[in-house]
């Protein structure tokens, strides 16, 4: 059955591979699965054909069958869970792979987008450069607390999975801060995902879309 | 199997129910199976013990057997998945209500924790005042596109499921701001979940743990 990711007509980000639709593309390649996208203008990301799939306005939506998904964890976890490669087969394993992709999305990346706030839609208040060294540390506490878990292994819990497909992908969008950086092993195990042939074939392809000409 | 979740041995809140072990109480209610608590004091949250079971340093935590789970979203998941009562039968409709448990704690809830830390983190910094607006307006922004989506339905999705008990809970934060209020439609959804036995059973057992003498 063909699978029908959307993506932004043109990401805003110019191809550097944070939108979440790279989080979507990632696992598809990681469990060996074909699928299509249709690009979505920010126009009609507002519109009720869009809004009908996504009731937040947003991308990536996941349409296969009668199904149509919304919201980038629940996409990865349906990918994960209906094709081998993302999550160990044993029950605790599994369910703790599960627990990363939630700390991924709701411990970790909150502060992250608290950041993303202060920087794009309050540059230019009068309070932002007091504010975002607040902000900051507030990032740099979780981050401290995610390097002590993470130590020196190479991945959060065993073998690759989309604990770490997510994770990897929330900590990516902190690398124009220079946050990541200040954590050694997070910055490794970043680049270890983003080293990995699914993720390079995942970043190609939104790359060659919103360069195309 | 015993199963026992850590909770804050004084709930900073005093009993209103918004530490995020109500979310997993209210999810073993309403499977209808028991559970033991262990509080753990704030000095405790940040000893070697817990962080061997939640590396952030939080409740709750979930234990059953060798599993150690921590991430609310994740545990209640794992409940879900393990006891009938909280996800629908029918794939579809089962990784839908898993999309909504996503949407509760990574679309919903960010701009919620930011109005939190506006709140209580910022509370005496001289923009707090001016800027609070703008931060309240960006939960206006996503409350708006739930109400749209919500309508006049009882719940998000067909029955209650766990999508709903995440919704609901991460709502219920919002309460004491009044935000809540202005979107009819869900303030009649949270009263409907608050009305639940399970939840009533759940929010009962944390009051009597946070009021005891």
């Amino acid at each position: 059955m063909t699978i029908t990711i959307s993506v932004f007509d043109r990401s805003p980000d110019g191809g550097k591979g944070l939108a979440r639709d790279t989080r979507v593309r990632w696992a598809m390649e990681e469990v060996g699965q074909p699928y299509e996208v249709r690009g979505v203008s920010f126009a009609a990301m507002k519109e009720p054909a869009h809004l009908s799939r996504h009731p937040f306005g947003q991308i990536p939506t996941y349409e296969e069958g009668d199904l149509v998904l919304f919201e980038t964890g629940a996409i990865v976890l349906h990918i994960a869970q209906n094709h081998a490669g993302l999550l160990p087969k044993e029950a605790d394993a599994r369910a703790r792979a599960v627990m990363w992709m939630f700390a991924a999305t709701n411990t970790v990346e909150p502060p992250i987008l608290e950041l993303a706030n202060a920087v794009l839609l309050e540059r230019d208040k009068p309070w932002n450069a007091e504010r975002l060294p607040l902000v900051k540390d507030r990032v740099r506490d979780r981050l401290r607390q995610l390097s002590a878990r993470l130590g020196d292994v190479e991945w959060l819990d065993g073998a690759f999975s989309a604990g770490d497909l997510m994770m990897v992908s929330v900590l990516l969008r902190l690398r124009a801060s220079g946050l990541l950086d200040e954590f050694e092993n997070l910055a490794a195990y970043v680049a270890r995902g983003e080293a990995r042939p699914a993720y390079q074939r995942a970043f190609a392809a939104q790359l060659a879309l919103n360069t195309r000409m």
